[in-house]
């Protein structure tokens, strides 16, 4: 018998109808002996419904009361898998985050968990029930209710998992795994069987959206066994999604490239002619990081001249607030000789833990681009990771030619297996 | 400076604009420096859809669920009203049952409340908020969430009201007020500007839909002043609605009938040609007690051959159950000679604290009656109320001319008022 956490998201959860069908997987591993915590999302589409409610009384609405709002979403999803779990004659019992005492901080609207008090739910699992908990919700310490943010679901089934030390937490979701890259792009892109956390880590903050990044890290920290798998296959499927494995266990076969990631959320900007000087880098960026807009990546290319040209970038949304940024407190003050910015950029990267031991990784990178014409704008590189920037019309191009010339369509074999 | 609580109904919370309304009516008692709490319903229609989705999935769904589910709707009413508040400047917090501590008894779906902790909300009246709390729900002594019923909503306010000694619980709702009959059967119905709690009492529970009687019940066990009024009137409108009464507060005019109240809920039997000796009342009432079916009016008539017509009233709903029960575990046993019963009748009823001084009410009552040849079929009495059962066909027509008899159109005058 094992503890398995499962959490199924908002389409998972779309209507009654699905949400009988969630019910019917439960069943499943309830029959097959397993103790089961099922953690849900809302309904898909009600968290906007209600914000949107409380956007039209006040676009400025305190986080306080939106997340009063915003949680009632899982409470009423707890209460109908409960019901549902009931009719198919299963012992079942939901809790609310306050009800399960999963503390957060007080940061409202994107809260983190502090501690979770596992004794109720251990009490009801012993007793033959499933417990059904809301996901993305919690409470502070002073008992005002908390929302975890967007995705906020997969960290409660994480922590949770993490609290009752499960054998493993199933993320059911609407695709069936983590990819070698996004099928609608390419179409021969594989399912992995594993990925490393490292990996995950990397795909799903560079894009990839089949996993919220907290949630991830969480599982890394926590070494929680996690799994990424459908909703939509039959409940009988032994279809088994993507295991997000830890690194050391080498006993899982590990390709050189795991996948690719790319996204068009970026724009590119450039402070050109500036004096190649300590503290420039601060001296740009302060007021950037002071005006609250992240920086993604960061280069400078030393001149002849002395001088320098200065690039990073920052998310699409951004753009115009930092061009103004850097025009009004930044240009004058250093002496630049231009701002110049790109928001028509992609970022494409191959992740890999392979990367680590295996060398030619990027020069073949480079390679398979100069060959498709695609002039790189700017590199980026980390221990599991290689990004370039792009001109955004060759993005799919881009992913393509490299999800064929680093073979990702054909199963790992030998000669792409870590040593 | 008053403290006040108002409960505002799911009609005067149906929609983003009637929130906006209520607050702006919040902001004109604040501003006349008056404390504010204000307990809500779920938007009109919320309950229903949310209870809706739950008998999709089981149409006999477990209680505890349900009451988390149906509970969503008024923590989502808190935070909207919250934010609403805060647009027009004011400070407002919400609270939903469980975060106050409003503590029941753990009868499901019609909890009772046990205690109140309002040691939260004082200390954000006196650090100037308007407290905005969720109706209709509360937590029992293990943190499960419970609900009061339809209509729980009124019955927190007066709670709280009389947690927080509060000087008034105004009850908003989409009448104006205590009329002396429903204004869709009688236009000259007028609107009393005062009631007393126990005519209040006999109206709600003879079918009087303004308030819910539970509430009216708890108010005069706390003895909090209770009043009934409009959210629909311009917010400016010093309109005050009907106040609910003390009996022994004799400063107020007070007529001999307060008002008429009427129904069509009910449904006769009547258990013929029984032999007339002690302890038949319970052969007959015992079975139909034993299957869960209320019992309203009963009367007993002796006749000469030593047998007796039985007749009661149940709810229309129970009509055909208890006539089986009466069929198959009464008839046989007591020897009757038939069980006949009568699903169309209706229910009327003059009420008025002046009763207990003045005779003549129930002859008045009927000389009325046989003056439009309208047959009493059963006669009830209690100190306040004289109820009569009709034909249904007769209900409207015995409303009205009842109604003209008793000059219930006009003020009361010298005449009219008690000793």
């Amino acid at each position: 018998m094992s503890l398995i956490v499962q959490k199924y998201g908002g389409t998972s959860m779309g209507s009654p109808e699905r949400i009988r069908e969630v019910a019917r997987r439960v069943q499943r591993f309830v029959k097959e002996g397993h103790q089961v915590v099922v953690v849900v999302s809302a309904m898909s589409g009600e968290t906007n419904r209600l914000l949107g409610l409380a956007r039209e009384l006040n676009p400025d609405a305190d986080p306080r009361e939106l997340d009063v709002i915003a949680s009632t979403g899982e409470q009423v999803t707890i209460g109908l898998l409960a019901i549902a779990l009931h009719k198919l004659g299963l012992k079942a019992r939901s809790y609310t985050g306050f009800q399960v005492r999963i503390l957060t901080d007080d940061a409202y609207s994107k809260a983190r968990i502090l501690s979770i008090d596992e004794a109720n739910i251990r009490k009801d699992l012993a007793e033959g029930n499933v417990v059904v908990v809301a996901g993305f919700q919690g409470m502070d310490a002073k008992g005002n209710i908390t929302t975890l943010g967007r995705g906020g679901s997969d960290t409660t089934g994480v922590a949770l998992a993490a609290a009752l030390k499960a054998d493993e937490c199933q993320i059911y979701t609407d695709v069936d795994g983590v990819y070698t890259t996004d099928p609608r792009v390419v179409p021969e892109a594989r399912r992995l069987e594993t990925i490393t956390f490292e990996e995950m880590l990397e795909l799903a903050s560079l894009g990839s959206k089949v996993l919220q990044i907290r949630s991830v890290e969480f599982a890394g920290k926590y070494k929680v066994k996690l799994r990424v798998l459908s909703s939509f296959t039959d409940v009988n499927s032994t279809d088994m999604g993507t295991l997000i494995t830890f690194e050391e266990d080498d006993t899982m076969e590990q390709a050189i490239i795991s996948g690719i990631a790319f996204n068009r959320d970026e724009a590119k900007i450039t402070v050109m002619g500036v004096p190649d000087k300590p503290g420039i880098a601060y001296s740009i960026l302060g007021p950037v990081a002071d005006a609250n807009i992240d920086v993604d990546m960061i280069i400078q290319n030393a001149s002849s001249d002395g001088t320098t040209d200065f690039s990073f970038t920052v998310h699409r949304n951004e753009y115009k607030r930092a061009l103004q940024v850097l025009e009004s407190k930044v240009k004058g003050e250093i002496g630049a000789r231009a701002i110049v910015g790109d928001d028509r950029i992609a970022k494409v990267s191959l992740v890999g833990i392979g990367m680590r031991t295996h060398a030619g990784i990027a020069s073949l990178m480079f390679k398979t681009l100069a060959e498709e014409r695609i002039n790189i704008q700017m590199i980026s590189t980390s221990e599991i990771k290689t990004s370039v920037v792009v001109d955004e019309k060759y993005m799919e191009l881009a992913v393509r030619v490299l999800h064929r010339a680093f073979e990702l369509d054909q199963p790992p074999t030998e000669e792409h297996l870590k040593p």
